[in-house]
């Protein structure tokens, strides 16, 4: 219903508008791209997610859920949680139930301040459902714990497995990056729970009493990207590292990712962090970044419009103003492309596959833009 | 003897010279260096090999072989074969047996002429024995088939198994580049022989009537870097690609490994080579480099002397001016750095490691040098 008056309206509105900005061409190893903004004057936009019909919701951190159509019709979204948007905080991924057809569950991320008072804040995650313009039947199906005053990482990417598993990947807060180590609380750790909020009872530490049994893997920093692997089914996730030092992983269950005992990286300003790059128990990425190019979303290319892609792992990035291609081949990086860094000037919040084949990516601004990839060659 | 005499020498000269060209410091992501030249002058050096002393086997390409020591004293050697230096051809690489100590044998790779007349030239290996400044009992264990004429991809490094093979790389003589996918020629092959030049009975193509026996793989372009992997004994090369897409290889017996028909490169200008990069039955490279760096020469560093460098393959490049750093963890490419490139401007040809774990390269260029890399921390 929604979809259907949404496309009406910018149909109608389509015919008076005129685009918002010229295509522009840029040439990458492997294919001539054009770039098309298809809306702007979003606010520090950070996930998308697509609906069946094509239309795309997309979040602006400082709080604003929209629905925006492929023409650029924008539908702000009425009644959505209350965010903390301070700094790296706000209204942050968006993704919709693998049964959205037949249950139309929409999941939001966004920093939720403590609901029992105190200046503590979280990543939370919250389901609900859009009728027309309004939110509804919202239900808190996570908190990140412990709540804790900062505006520094907070994650926090929502992706599917193949067997309905949700995601949930969390920053470490920063100042409190020794939690990354112990299993008491959510503090740079992936969690993975059912769409419900209930526990997987195959999750690695459910039964063991000194952890948390939402975990499944931890020693993370800030991991702001994840994708499952078209082939093998497994999440790769993005972390966004220190000075140097972001990287792949391919996280395990119950897999210690080492942050901050071990790190490619190096402090802001240039200091030594943990002990240096290896350590029995703790597992090395798959790939890494340094210096940084301060990843932040990623996806596998699985469609047509961008064959010589297929497979490959694109990663947005935000300080380098990038969408870093990884051509992948048997379980290794054959080449590192980086793509748009010579052409463009912007930071690169998201990514995502439209039904159709197309890219669509987020810029971070204050007023950021959604900007179409179709090929040219 | 010699090497007595040498450092005697060596010992008589330092005390009267003075030091060529200060020390110059750079940084790199893991240890700043510090880089002294040894020795400069050196027409277009190719190849480096160590002797037990510590003194330096070094090629230049005009078709001197000289012994420089480590205060840069440098004794050319008399009565190496006569090569055809013209282009990309000259005296090459320079290698010594494993069983050196007890046996002297030294093998040279050059470009040589048809011995029976005609204007062909191609690779050929020949191994002699070094009397003081003198070249003795040389005997060619090698020729590349067929000769032609052509100054351009000769290959071709020198480099010993664990098991005593020799193995081989070649050029495809760049005009013949549809050679390599054939097996009743040398050109773009790898070949694999004992050192005395007989053929292994367990090469893969031993017994197939249309196949030369030397042959150990195939469908190279230009391969002018090989290291044995120091734990698993494998060969690795480094392919000199066209326009983009040099590679490195882990070149299996009797495979394939795809120039001309498979490339990530380019024809020099921008035309299409051969169908795209994939073809069943042929092999992908382990990594690639697009834009080209140009690579030439490979080791792996196993020394104590830059312990965050170790298992580490690093390739040296001509255009690219660098030293490219490959980490490698289980098989994969976990990063790479591009060491150098902005700090100098040299073409660098080849590298090697001392008995002592440090580094040496050589520069290309008509007055080509001879420099040493120490760490600083």
């Amino acid at each position: 219903m929604k979809s259907n008056l949404t496309a009406v309206a910018a149909a109608l509105l389509s015919a008076t508008m005129s685009t918002s900005a010229l295509a522009q061409e840029v040439e990458t190893e492997r294919h001539t791209l054009s770039l098309e903004t298809i809306s702007e004057g979003l606010n520090h936009p950070w996930g998308i997610a697509f609906l069946p019909s094509g239309d795309m919701l997309v979040t602006e951190r400082s709080g604003t859920l929209n629905i925006i159509t492929q023409e650029g019709q924008k539908t702000p979204i009425q009644g959505t949680p209350e965010v903390v948007a301070k700094s790296q905080g706000g209204l942050l991924d968006v993704n919709i139930d693998p049964d959205y057809a037949d249950n139309g569950w929409v999941y939001i991320s966004y920093s939720e301040k403590d609901p029992k008072g105190g200046n503590g804040n979280s990543t939370a995650v919250m389901r609900g459902k859009i009728d027309g313009d309004k939110w509804t039947q919202g239900e808190v199906i996570f908190r990140q714990a412990p709540k804790y005053e900062s505006n520094a990482h907070f994650g926090s990417r929502l992706v599917f497995s193949p067997e309905g598993h949700l995601f949930i990947t969390l920053g470490e807060r920063y100042s409190r990056m020794q939690d990354a180590q112990t299993l008491d609380n959510h503090h740079g750790k992936i969690v993975r729970i059912w769409p419900d909020g209930s526990i997987p009872k195959d999750n690695p530490f459910v039964g063991n009493d000194d952890a948390l049994d939402e975990i499944w893997s931890y020693g993370h920093r800030n991991v702001q990207g994840a994708a499952i692997h078209p082939d093998t089914g497994e999440l790769w996730t993005i972390e966004h590292g220190p000075q140097g030092g972001d990287e792949v992983n391919i996280p395990k269950a119950g897999k210690n990712y080492g942050w901050p005992t071990i790190t490619y990286g190096e402090d802001y300003g240039g200091g030594e962090i943990g002990i240096g790059t290896h350590k029995e128990g703790m597992e090395q990425p798959f790939y890494y970044w340094l210096p940084s190019i301060a990843t932040a979303g990623s996806i596998f290319y699985t469609g047509d419009k961008f064959p010589k892609w297929k497979g490959d792992l694109l990663v947005t990035a935000l300080r380098g103003q990038t969408i870093a291609r990884l051509d992948l081949e048997e379980g290794r990086v054959l080449h590192e492309e980086r793509m748009l860094e010579d052409a463009t000037s912007f930071r690169i919040r998201d990514i995502e596959q439209g039904p159709e084949g197309f890219l669509y990516i987020l810029t971070d601004a204050d007023s950021g833009q959604l900007i179409k990839l179709s090929p040219v060659k």
